[in-house]
Formats: structure tokens, C-alpha cells, sequence
């Protein structure tokens, strides 16, 4: 696949079963990636490395996951221009209420592009970064397309019993 | 400017008041950009028409405000696959809890890159048009960079009494 | 039992156990209907088609099911004026009250007659829309006022152990 | 406008600044109305009163609205198979989520048609009563895709400052 | 135990799990009671019949449960003077916030005296019927004030591994 | 109007624009009470103090309001049998839930009879400190039945413009 | 390890799988400690006497952890000087945000160092007690840096699959 | 005062009307302190530095203040062992329910002392670092003690009309 042009990172291996379904969709539609464990609080200055080289290295956009108080999306925001893509990480006692305020209530200068809660949210990610490299890659476009095409064809008409 | 690549839209006049954050950014970073009134739900016909329309027109992001069930990020994130960011407004009796919902909690498919609630989340999604744009336009990066470093630089260390 | 009068709808197969419990009032009380899936997001023009021929197919309620984002409700309201009644369906997060929020919070022009979250949500769908109905066609109202009754009447004075 | 068809109550005076905008859009569209206050705790007979004398009152909607506690639109919903469609009254403390939850959280058996919090919903109860009516008033149906045909062709294409 | 002084309704059979928790304590402490099934929309003659009965039976506290939109204990406060304790019971989507709104935020003139959402609110309600007859019922107040003691000396200085 | 039967408790000054609604009721029905600053922070001991008390003074049921982590009604409620009844005051912030669960949330053993929150509450809760005298003083019983037979009669049958 | 200079409390056994995560802290990092059962309702004066001693004992924080109404904080700080530490602990109906509230909304005076719902705030409670101790004890100091470092060290570069 | 004990930071000068609560306090206690404003988007060095010399500049405590997605508390807490004190600072849209998840809701390993929200969580913030400096300063113990008594001492028998 080339360079690398999306990471994923996340606060802890905890996150990762909710973060692979991003990683999946940029499988599925070609876009070479990495995935790394940057925890916020725990190797803050891991963080700090990451989001100074990011542009640098080529990246195009950075999905980071994480649950509770998920400091990591908006911190990576302060720290690089490349696009931050926010997953809130599912949580057991509010549910991902408490990641979803932490990483979408960022203040003015630093936006977080916040997706839902969860799996799905983890998913869409992937799709969101490859949207954005779909801007200057035409080729990424027309895949996007047919991933989106073929989606919508394998909707059923009717629901079935099960 | 140039060729519009950021488009704006809101469900109704009563979101231009936040909405305008957005294209004050724009302005600054000298991003050419329209504003356009696409209401979901009384002129979805106009929905449809901007978002099949969206890409070849060569809109590389586009930025949509709305309030309450706000339909309108999500809809025309189903209409193209140029990014869409979504900006929750503020509402009267739930504080625009609502509109955040709306907005992020999109299914498997179809992200909405989601921003704060109200003006700061407006802004935001300025920046955040600019940061997808900058990925393949390096003028614009420095741009972005020196806006970054004024906004830190403008911090004074101390509080001062009013 | 004749023309089909009532349409249900919903977003995916995921939400059919909630919904066919619409289905069922519906059967109990003799009121033809059918059940399509229609996502607002993946099968946009589905909806389409689906709203600007309800009226005229001599539909006379439709119901709507959905969950998170949940738009297909409020987007079907957009597109005809049959009367739809909206069920949220509960998710994994955010226990449906994303799905209320999005259904129930309509703007002005476009009202979703919303139900609970969940399957009695979904009876209850199936009752108003008998309700609706019944207005103009006696011996379903007479139906009903059996079926009301039959209900309350199996109603037991005492609790009992179990 | 000839006999009443639709029944507007409310839970105390303090709520007819929200419900008389269901009063605005039947006058708009020409459907004979009256305005009720019926308490559920402070005249809870006059409630039962209503609600048995509905049908044969010859009454095609209720719209119903109330704050708090909320009980009104239930307990009316019990008493008839005339559709009830509920309103949620903006509260002090709560915001309506209160109202809210009261009205739409019916059990199995009783819907509640339930509208969005506040003025914006008392109005769409005003729209919801009339989509009922047209199913059996064609007249009526072809004013109501008038109103809709004027609010969307009302939408100006851009946002104006003020 | 002698004339029943305090009764348990319940909107349905699935609350009693929760409800019977109250019942155990009136039995501790030695007080007549009763439980019956009283549903505010099923049964709504019932409920009627039992609030306007009440005082005159010679009942000193009525304990409604009930869930979601949980209009029991409001409508039978609206009913009689005796004093109801009102209990939520957790519900499926909404955990009994529901239920503890609909039952708590009652308009002035209607008290319902609320404990907490499920079980532990059940037996306390209990405990508050005990505590309003031992008003005027010496005897009891020294029972109460022994449950008391016994409950406060049950308490372990340490916590123990299990 | 005799020795005092209830006493009106409360966190601190700010509280009493609430509670005199609780005063003022039981002024209209003839009870004896006191009003009283008991913080259960900064004046602990005078808590201590007014709950060993309470009941061999005679008092018959305790209003206690109070806001935030308002912990004067449960902590009274540990010191005594006499039922105490709370009323959540309204604040800044969470607008008076924080006080709503911290009051109601009570654990097995120890109820507090929860108003609604603010004023309708305050005087909710002189009209349920007086259903509970009234269960054994059959005037006051006599004097309540006239008050909610008059708060009913006062209520008009139309709504009017103002 | 000397004598004891941290308290455990709780309000019940039940709390102790959370709390105990909070001793497992100060074990590893050799801070003397004790577990106490501390019921704010069901032993008032237990709690009176624990915090009356504390700073005379030597005591130099205090962790405490309650759920629900969750008093034991609030009232441990209104009674010491020494730092108490509040760790609310998750409940079954409002999942720990009727804790949350309780614990830390505390008025002007009396605060409560409020950690996150349920253990990972019961293993911090131990970590800032720790903190509070090591700002007048190098040595413990030193370990907690040492225990910091290694907790940094620990994580892993990269998510593994399971 | 002698050297800074406590540092006072915030996110932006708009926390300052809030924050000075807290600087309000440690006057009152003759504890020095410095007010510096570090934000951990804008200016992430400069959070950097400050936590990085905390304990070697003799910090014992330092009081954090930020809104919205308040990552400020958690970050210092990540880079110094000195204690940090958080203060949720009130919000428009979500009154401060997002400053207190992000602010509490820390992982295992970093605490932040978490305060009220508002004003009062400030003031508190400032008592909760004097209790902190008193564990191992008998001066300011003896102070600290003595203005808690005045505290208490200022609380009126009853309340007082205005």
C-alpha cells in the first residue's frame, strides 16, 4: 500500500477491539496505515513526538480513540494540523457520554472531527479519513464511491424473520 | 479567491448567527466559500440537488449547522462523499443536546466529522475545512501554521482583573 | 384484507425485532400493512420514492423505526403527508434517547408523532396508527374499543407471586 | 368552519402561550377547534368527562399539552381512541425533559402522539391533527400540501446578516 | 394485623418484584396492608374507585409503583388526601428516570412522596407508610425505632474479603 | 395555633425564597411550624441536635430543602423517625437534578418523602406535611378537602389571551 | 508499616470490591492504612466519632466511598480538616451519577477531592492520598514517581490482537 | 507570604471570574500563591514546563481550572506528582457537565481532586490545597480550623426575610 498516511492511535490496548473496525474499513478500501498505543496521560511525551512529526511523516489524517476523561484526540489536535478524527470509546458507567463530551467540546482553534460512540463510530472513521485523501486522489474517490454504492445496494427490500 | 471549495449550509436563517464563525475563519485563511440556506426537511429537494452536485463541482468540504432533530449533516453525508462537517446548534430547550446527537451518532457508513455545540463548534469547523484542504495544499498548511502560532502567541501569562 | 393502508418502515434489518410488534397489533386488528426497509442514509432515493408515492399508493399512516441518528422518520415527514409515527429503537450507547431526540424534536412544518423507545414503542406505533385509521372507518373503531377493552380486562386485581 | 373537530387542552392557563400555536395553524388552515383547560390532578372529571365524550362528540384529534409530571395526555389517551397527540411543555428546572419523558414513555396500549418540546411542537400538533383529518378530507389534504408547497417555497437561498 | 391501614397498588404484575419489597417491611413491622393491581390507563375506573374509597376505608398511606410514563401515583394523589408514597420502578431504555420524573416534578396542590428508583425505594416506601402511622401510634413508633436500632447494629466495623 | 407539629429546615438563607412556599401553605391550612437554618456542613451538631429532638417535641413531619449535594433531608432522616419531606432546590448549574438525586436516592433504612424541585415542591411539601397530620386529626382532614376542593373550582374552563 | 495514615471508608460491604482496589494501592506503594464501615445513615455517630479523631490520630487523608445518596464524604469533611477523598461508587439505576453528584457537589467550605465512578476512581483515590503524603515525604515520593515511571514503561507500542 | 506554595492555572482568562475564588480563599489563609493562565491546547509547552518544575519549584498543590473539554486538569496531573486540584468551569451549552466528566473522569494512575462546579468548586479548590499544605503545617492548621469555625459560626438560627 505505499506510505503510511493514516495512523490510529489509541489511549490503551482496551481501545483496540473498538478501534480495528477502522482499521478494517481502510484495509477494505486500500489506504496504507499504522496502528499505535499513544496514551495521553501515560507517555504523554510519546504524544507530544507523535503529533510534532505527523505532517512531516506524510500523514493526511490521525483516528484516535479513546474512553473516560480521552484527553488524546484533542491533545494530538493541539499539537499537528493534520486532521484529528475523534472515536469515544464505550465506557461502563456512562456509556461513552463522558468520551464523547471530552473529545467533541473542543475550544475554538483546535476542532476534533467527532464521530459516534463505539464500533460504528470506529468504522466511520476510517471512512471520514479516507474522504479526505479522496480530496487530492481521485483514485480513493472512485473506490469510495463503490464502497458506498455497494453498501447501499445490499440492503434488502424487506425484513426477514430470523 | 478563486473557485469555491468550502460550502456552507444551515437549516434556516436562525443558524446564520453561529454559522457565520465558519465563514469569519474561512475569511481569514483565505478560503473561498458560499453560504447557502438547504433546510432537510422543507427543501430536501435542495439537499439532494447540492449533494449529488457537491463533488464535481469541486467542493472539497462542506460545513452544515443545524438545530434540534438536525437532519442536515447526516442527509448530505448520505448524498456525497465530500467531507461534511457538522455543527450542532444550540437550542432552546435542550441546549442543542439534541443537535449533537443528531449529528454524530451516524451509522456504519456515513460519518459526520462533529464539532462543539454553537459558535466555538462553528469555528471549529472553519479549521477543520481548512486542515482537510491544507492536506494537499502546502500554501494554505504555512497559512494554518502561522494562524496556529498567532493564536498561541496571543495567550498572556497571567489573568488579569477586569 | 384488502389494500395495504399502513406502511412500516425502518432503517435496517437490525430493527425488525423491535418493529414487527407493530406488525403484530396490526395483524390482530385486521389492518393490511406491509414492512419495507428504507435507511434514509444508505437507500436515500428508496425514501424518496417511497415518500412521494404514499399518498396516492392510498397509504394512510406510516410507521418509522429507527435508531441513533436516526433521520428516516423525520425525512419521510418531509416527503408527504401521511401521517408518520416514529419509534426510536433502543441502541447500545446511548439506550435510544439519541433516537428520541432525533425523531421527536422536529422543526416546525414537520411533526413526527413519536412513541416510546422500544418495543412497546412499536405496539404502540401500531395502535396509533389503528387509531388514525379508525377515525374514518367505523367497524375498525369498533375493533378497537373491543381490543381496549379486552386489555383492560385482563387486567388481574391482585399481584401474584411467581 | 362547522363542527368542532379538534380539541385542544392544556394542564392550567400557564400553558396557552405554547398550545395556542396549535390554535394558529388549524385557524390557518380552516379547521374548527376549541380550547380547553382540563386538569389531570385538579379536575381530574372534567378529564374523564372529555375523554368519554370524545368519539361521539364527533372529535378526530386531542391535542393535549403539559408540563411536568405531564399526566394529561396519557390519562386522556386512556379514556378514548380518539388520537391523542401530546405536547411537552418547556419547564423551569427540567426543560421539559420531564414533560418529555412523561408523554412519550406510554405503556403498551395507549400511545401518545408526542411532539417536540415547546412552541415549536404545539404547532406541529396543530400539523399532525390536520395530516389525520386529510386522510378522510381530501379538501383539507389539498390545503395542507399548500401550506407545506408555501413554507418551502418561503426558504430564501442565502442567509442574510442582520 | 387487624384493618388494613396501608395499600400497595402497582400499575401490573411486573412491578411486584420491585413492590414486594415494601410489602416485607409493612410485615416486619406488623401493619395490615393490602396489594392490588391498579393501572392508570388500563384501568383507570379502578383507580378511580380506590382513591375515592381510600380515606373513607380507613387507609393511612397508599405505596404506588409504577414505570415509565408511572401516571399511577400522580392520578391517585389527585384522588385522595390520604398520603401517597410513590415509588419508581427501573425500566428497560431509561433506568427509571422516567418513571422517577413522571412521579417527582407533580404541580402544586398534588404531593406524591417519591423514594428511589427500585427496590431499595419499595422498601422504603415502607418504611415512610410505618414512619406516617407511627405518628399517632405509639406502639409502632417503638417497633420503628427498634427496626432501627437492629439495622444500625447489623453494620460490621470492617469490611469483609468474600 | 398551638405548639409547633412541623418544622421547615434548610441548608442556608439562600434556600428560604424556596421554602417560605412551604410556610405559606401550612400558614392557609392553620399548622403550627417553625423555620429553622440547619446546615448539615457547617452546623452539623445543631443537625445532631434538632433530629434527637424532634420527636419528643412533638413534631410531626420535617420539611427539609436543599441544594447541590444537599445532604440535610437524608441526614435528618438518619436521626429521626419523624418523616421528613425534601424539596431539591433549584442551582446554577445542574438546575437542581444534582439536589433531586441526592435526596431521593436514599438507601434502604432511611426514606425521604422527595418534592418535586423549587417552589412547586416547597409548597408540595406543606400540603403533604399536612396529609400526614391529617390522617389522625379529622379537622385538618376537614380543612385540606376545602383547599383542594377549592384549588379545583378555581380552575376556569378556557384559556385566555392576556 | 507504622502506624495508620490513611482511612478507608464506606458505607457498606457492598462498596468493598470497589474500595478495596484503593488499599491495593497504598499496599504497593507502603502507606499504612486502615478499612473501616462507616454508614452515614445507619451509624451516624460512628461516623461523628471517626471524624472528630482523625487529625488527633494522625490520619492524613481520609478515602471514602458511597454510592447513591452517597452522604459519606460530604459529611467526613464536615467534620475534618484532614483531606477527604471521595469515590463514588456506580449504582445499578443511574449507573453512579446520582454518586457523582452527591459527592462532589459540596458547598462553599467543605470540599470533597472527587475521583472518576467506581474502581479505576477507588485505585486513584489510593494514588492522590499517596500524592497528598508525598508532598511532606520525600521518600514516598520517590516511590510514587518510581511507580509512575514504571506504569509509563508498561505500555506497549502497539494494540496486539486477542 | 514567602515562596509560592500553590499555583493557580486556567485554561483562558474568561475561567479567571470563576478562578479567583480560589485565590480569594488561599489570601484569607496567608498562603502564597501564583495565578498563571496555561492552556493545554494552545499552549501545550508552556502546560509542559510548568508541570515538569512543579515539585522541584516547591509546588505542593496546584489548583487547574478549564471548561468544555477541560483537558487541563488531567494533562498537568499526567506530568507532575504534586497534586492537582480540578475546577469545572460552567459552560454555555452544557452548563459544565462536560468540564466535570472531562475533569473526573481520569483513568487509572492520574488522578485530578475534583471540585464543584462553578464558583464554589473554585473556592472549594482553595480550601481543599490549604487542607493539603495543613497536613504537614500545624500553623496553618490551626488557621484553617479556625476559619471553619467562623464558618460555622455565621449560620442564623432562621431565616430572614428580604
Amino acid at each position: 500500500m505505499g506510505e503510511v498516511s493514516v495512523g490510529i492511535i489509541m489511549g490503551s490496548q482496551s481501545d483496540w477491539p473498538t478501534m480495528r473496525e477502522a482499521a478494517s474499513i481502510l484495509d477494505e478500501l486500500g489506504i496504507a496505515h499504522e496502528a499505535r498505543i499513544v496514551s495521553a496521560h501515560r507517555t504523554p511525551d510519546r504524544l507530544w513526538d507523535y503529533g510534532r512529526a505527523a505532517a512531516d511523516r506524510g500523514l493526511k489524517a490521525i483516528i484516535a480513540g479513546a474512553g473516560g476523561a480521552a484527553h488524546l484526540p484533542g491533545m494530538m489536535a493541539s499539537k499537528t494540523r493534520v486532521p484529528v478524527i475523534g472515536v469515544p470509546v464505550q465506557t461502563r458507567a456512562l456509556s461513552g457520554v463522558d468520551s464523547l463530551y471530552s473529545i467533541v467540546q473542543m475550544p475554538r482553534g483546535f476542532p476534533v472531527a467527532t464521530m459516534a460512540i463505539g464500533a460504528a463510530g470506529a468504522a466511520n472513521a476510517g471512512l471520514m479519513a479516507a474522504q479526505i485523501l479522496a480530496v487530492s486522489d481521485p483514485a480513493l474517490a472512485e473506490r469510495l464511491d463503490a464502497w458506498r454504492a455497494a453498501l447501499s445496494a445490499s440492503i434488502p427490500e424487506e425484513p426477514r424473520d430470523e
